[in-house]
């Protein structure tokens, strides 16, 4: 099996995570914060080890600005509905996934907020001047997707929160596809919500996100319950990050995240050039293939890129990526719908091409012979 | 090590589970429902069997019925603030749990609902007169702790469940202390919400809970972003259970309760007679020890009993039995603040045990004869 669905979740985990979740269960098994005892106090540690970690590598504010969570999901609906203004203003791009403009579409059906959507006018990148036209007096947060899930487009993040940062708007950065492959700094660059789902590019299991917050955010829970924390009040306590991690923490999710994390620290440099090689080698060559449609600029060599052949379903050519080549991609609508609106293939969709550290040359020569030889099946007159 | 705090987290998780979850990583690597390649419709139909299975389980109405959640507090939740009907009025009781009365509170301060809090009048059991007295006629909901998770007080659901089906009000039972000990069926019991946390009763991994409805609740998402279905749509589908469940779901935490719910089938009466047999032993001697006050009614033998040493802190007991004796109990307030008021023990707190499948006889003796020599230290004048 070639598999190259990598954005959905990356696979397979390194031996080192799944080591550490098994380890977990022996070692780290209690609940951590919830009791005095020693085997829970030494998980708690354990967790708070992890906790700095993430911080240092994603240059939050401190430990404390860092909350767990289920997932990026989980992670953006507490940036947006935790921090909503309400009768004011929010930007977002036509790159957003789904989980970013589900919950902007749901506050702003609610009448609570009004949101407008920036399009990369170049059709490169989303650049400061897509995002800095919608401002207005009532704009207190800006939404932006660090690198599309569709075709690999990239923010110009620097000068984006370069912008907010001047004009004193909040900057949310969806980092689900950018994590574990691009430098992120949430001080350097002005990043005030930080989300991203370390079972992508963190190579951590599913079950586990993050969301970090500068002290400029006004954060409230979106969940409720015991935290292991004033455990007298019946009201949810203010104290932080354990008032947003209501319930009890996912211990070997979390443990897998940070033997992850540390396999990314190590391999950082080797997984950035092997996306920019890969993506840019199988660009260049679908890009001659007659009939194919790359969809992804050349200059995002981010390890997505989104085709079709011709105008067959992208479903159909998956599928026999899938069946005849045993190559596992993903096909459809990429829980984008704006962005697939941009490319106009809201109707056909794309196939898309995601990698992880354990993509290989030979898988993608592999790939880019089965798209030749589908495209000259169907296309031989 | 003597472990007893298996209220807060089970430990150790059976081999079957960690097993389950080593191999979730090499068969159902893929995300499921997101892409329609083989490795994740494989993933897929496992997860939607493993839904099958703690339906049949729990008597659900049907699969589509039985929510995933990150744990029981998200279950909870999504229960309470899900199923919300402003300026009406609901009843819980002094035993629930932070993760039922943090929801309840945050709706109440908001000027949603009206609480009621109805306590146990013999102090054995929370019965259908303790909560028959607080309807009124804009009683829309009643939450039912099953277990106390701090005294094991037992609540007669059979009856209030009937109650509450003859009124035409909602039934919510937290069985996060009684799934997998005590027979639950949601359509015999007329439960129409049913919340609990799979890494306590059901020996799974932390990071899953389960939220089950029936088609009586208007159940109404919490959280927004990619379902899998309708991606073409900015507003949050319809669709249960996806519609709840936006996000990755947490692959390798469901195949681990899905071993672990397997795991307390065959187990089950094992486990419930264990449970009755060493808590009755546990509750009969300790209450012979001079100075002992045991807060568990002999009638709730159910795994779980508090108690103290005269005016010694919980806290401090709890210390010298991990330090001295290498047994690990919870102490302090148990996220239950009513129920410590009911006990009068907010000052002190109590000593918890709390028993698994894994507990033994001799870890139960050994604990009786660490107590008589604590006792006997502390008051031997």
């Amino acid at each position: 099996m070639i598999y190259l669905d990598n954005s959905a979740t990356s696979f397979p985990k390194p031996k080192e995570v799944i080591n550490a979740i098994n380890q977990s269960f022996i070692k780290y098994g209690a609940n951590p914060g919830r009791s005095g005892h020693s085997f829970s106090i030494k998980t708690a540690i354990k967790i708070a080890e992890i906790r700095q970690e993430i911080c240092d590598f994603i240059g939050a504010e401190s430990p404390e600005n860092v909350i767990f969570t289920s997932g990026c999901t989980e992670a953006l609906n507490l940036a947006i509905l935790g921090s909503c203004q309400k009768g004011k203003h929010i930007i977002c791009t036509s790159n957003e996934h789904n989980s970013v403009l589900r919950p902007l579409f749901e506050l702003n059906s609610r009448g609570l907020i009004d949101v407008s959507v920036a399009t990369s006018t170049q059709n490169d990148k989303i650049r400061i001047n897509d995002i800095a036209k919608h401002i207005n007096e009532k704009t207190y947060l800006i939404c932006c997707n660090h690198i599309s899930n569709v075709d690999g487009m990239e923010a110009d993040i620097d000068a984006i929160g370069k912008l907010c940062f001047e004009k004193g708007i909040l900057f949310l950065v969806d980092a689900a596809q950018s994590i574990g492959h691009k430098n992120i700094n949430m001080f350097k660059q002005r990043i005030d919500l930080l989300a991203f789902s370390p079972h992508k590019g963190l190579y951590a299991p599913q079950g586990i996100g993050i969301l970090a917050y500068s002290s400029k955010v006004k954060l409230m829970p979106i969940k409720f319950g015991g935290t292991g924390t004033e455990s007298i009040n019946v009201e949810q306590p203010k104290i932080a990050p354990e008032c947003f991690e209501s319930g009890t923490l996912a211990t070997p999710n979390i443990i897998g995240m940070g033997a992850g994390l540390n396999f990314v620290i190590q391999n950082f440099t080797k997984i950035n050039e092997k996306f920019e090689d890969l993506t840019t080698l199988l660009n260049y060559e679908l890009s001659k293939i007659k009939n194919v449609k790359v969809y992804t600029h050349p200059d995002n060599a981010n390890g997505i890129l989104s085709f079709n052949i011709g105008d067959i379903p992208s479903n159909e050519v998956a599928e026999i990526l899938d069946n005849k080549y045993g190559i596992m991609v993903r096909s459809g609508l990429h829980c984008a719908p704006l962005k697939h609106k941009d490319l106009n293939t809201l109707q056909q969709g794309t196939v898309r091409i995601s990698m992880s550290y354990y993509t290989t040359y030979s898988e993608i020569t592999k790939l880019i012979k089965a798209v030749k030889e589908i495209s000259a099946k169907f296309y031989r007159k």
